[in-house]
């Protein structure tokens, strides 16, 4: 099979042995595969990322001088079965997969390791467990956004935001632009969306983001209905208020106004703020410029050391909630959520290239004003985005 | 009223006007009062400390060249009634009351600004809608152990620590102490402290630690009871497992299994980690350390810039909870869970003095080898700790 290799940042189309699937796995024709930030980053910083992925656990993880097939965002058919499959699909069958798989009882990230070569190829083995097909007769490419999406929604779900919560999208590159159109399907009434560039603004509201500013002319944080905890002199009057509030409930021993009292600010009543930028400096200006009691769900990737004011965090009583991934039950709802309708990634897809274009389209979204999402077609052979 | 005013780092004991309580306000006689780690740091970086607070919307915040009445963890008698309240307590009612007091509809931080000044004296004005009387006889040393054990309280709910999930109390100075007994009351099985000091160590065994470490000489990571997840393998693995039990259920569709398959893993199965040290550094050691899907509740105050790596704790899907004070419901709850016996506080309250022995207990409380808890007795004469 023809596949994209790449070894020491250098991209080369070649010819491989047709992989073979092992016990429990199935082999897939790729048909669409998304490129995605964490590609171009493992491109150029593969052994940052190794050593950190080293650090925290997972010792597979791909070095700059391995030769590697990337891509974990893949759509694809059924070809056939490795032993000790329940072969629950017929050939031909359109699926999607988890981009994980296992190897002699230790799990692989596809398309980020030598361990489990990826979609940049004409076919991908993955775990029959982790496979489903795709409903309704949904395209190959819109099936590809399953897991961008699926990222997406595992951060709406770990912000728990509700429906009347402001939430902020700082940031609009394809996550940005994934949880934007997320948060929507999910019902949040107020989403505002923030970007220096006026081409992912406009992606921000084709997404359905409520409210879209540029931050070097107005503040994400002016743009929002005031409402809540604006400073932390609210925040002192919060206890204040929550006794008046109980006192005026009528045959209420003082007592046990007391003892409801903190029942009425349970959860935080600030706004969820997405933080999809990802580069050293942006956590700490959230915190100063967010109200008291936000929560902060940190979706950007900034692999650098990071300098930020704790003291400010435990003012406002900030939470940050770091997030990664998703779990199976997301893939499977998000894959449902866009053939059932409910969400529409399509503004994201802004080119296709084939194998011999994967280059081109690495440097072409290097620059936000013309690309958000990129898909490969392996049968294609353009090789401009 | 006699009382301690510091002034430019110096304390004084002055004779004071009696204070009169405002609309809604009660005078109590202070019978005793804590001293507590921010009025150690609001004494030296009074100006640090007001900037932030000004920065985070409360501009009344102490400045070192004004001369303040520290103190807000105290307990006391009813004196007198201002206008307007309902006088529910007859003179010489043993009271506590939240450190937090309204003028002209603004909410000032009693003890820690010149608006409300605190129980370092004799005599203090508290608000009536957050005063409540001390129950079953409570002592009023213990009963002025309630505004901290209630920060303790509020980080314990704020940590939502299940009673199988292991906590460690990382710091144990008087908040980490605190911890440590409210995490017991709270039925926690496992509650690991560490702190380098020895005398700190032994305090920790009496308010009730399960496994006392010097992290000099042994993690604190390596002495919890090996569940849950351990790596991002195991987080990878997760996956997998959970598909793995979810096929074992009797007549479960396979979709069904994928629809399911979130519900396993909704909340962190990681341990819940107490940050009670409150210096640059300590948040990436815990980073680093700490195992997967961990909740980090920063209760320590660091005040100055701190540097962290972003990418750590997204690997390991992290969530930082930051902490402040406690509302009137927790604080009313944590009184009675003191008076019912519930949680005892009296391991933390290592010395007594009187208003002339606050610059004493100051210096003392640099040591932790000596004391972790100072109370203040106004009657008292004594100047050593």
């Amino acid at each position: 099979m023809r596949a994209a290799v790449v070894t020491n940042t250098k991209f080369q189309v070649e010819e491989l042995p047709t992989p073979r699937p092992g016990r429990g796995q199935v082999l897939l024709n790729v048909v669409r595969c998304g490129i995605c930030g964490s590609d171009l980053h493992a491109r150029t910083h593969a052994d940052e990322m190794a050593d950190l992925a080293s650090a925290t656990g997972y010792d597979g993880f791909m070095r700059s001088e391995q030769s590697v097939v990337l891509g974990h965002e893949f759509s694809g058919e059924v070809v056939e079965y490795g032993p000790d499959c329940r072969k629950r699909w017929k050939p031909g069958t359109k699926v999607v997969a988890l981009p994980i798989i296992r190897h002699d009882g230790q799990p692989h990230l596809t398309g980020l390791t030598t361990a489990a070569p990826g979609g940049y190829a004409e076919q991908v083995v993955v775990q029959e467990s982790m496979t489903m097909p795709v409903p309704n007769g949904l395209s190959a490419e819109l099936a590809a956004l399953t897991e961008p999406m699926a990222v997406a929604w595992h951060a709406v779900r770990k912000g728990r935001v509700g429906k009347g919560q402001t939430a902020f999208v700082i940031g609009c590159g394809p996550i940005g632009l994934a949880l934007i159109s997320m948060l929507k399907a999910a019902g949040v009434r107020t989403v505002i969306a923030s970007d220096f560039s006026p081409r992912r603004r406009e992606l921000a509201t084709a997404c359905g983001a409520d409210v879209v500013v540029d931050p070097a002319a107005e503040s994400p944080w002016e743009a929002a209905p005031k409402k809540g905890i604006g400073s932390v002199t609210d925040l002192l009057g919060l206890g204040f208020d929550t006794m008046q509030r109980l006192r005026r409930v009528p045959n209420l021993p003082w007592w046990y106004v007391f003892r409801l009292a903190h029942t009425f600010d349970a959860g935080p009543a600030g706004p969820v703020i997405f933080e999809c930028v990802g580069v050293p400096g942006i956590i700490d200006q959230i915190l100063t410029a967010a109200p008291p009691l936000s929560r902060v769900v940190v979706v950007g990737v900034c692999m650098e050391a990071d300098r930020f004011h704790p003291a400010m965090a435990i003012n406002k009583e900030i939470e940050l909630r770091f997030v990664l991934g998703y779990d199976p039950g997301e893939f499977r709802d998000t894959l449902h959520m866009i053939a059932d309708g409910k969400v529409d990634p399509a503004p994201l897809i802004t080119g296709t290239v084939g194998l011999e274009g994967i280059d081109n389209a690495f440097t072409a979204l290097g620059n936000p004003e013309r690309h958000a999402k990129i898909l490969i077609d392996p049968t294609s052979s353009a090789v401009t985005p």
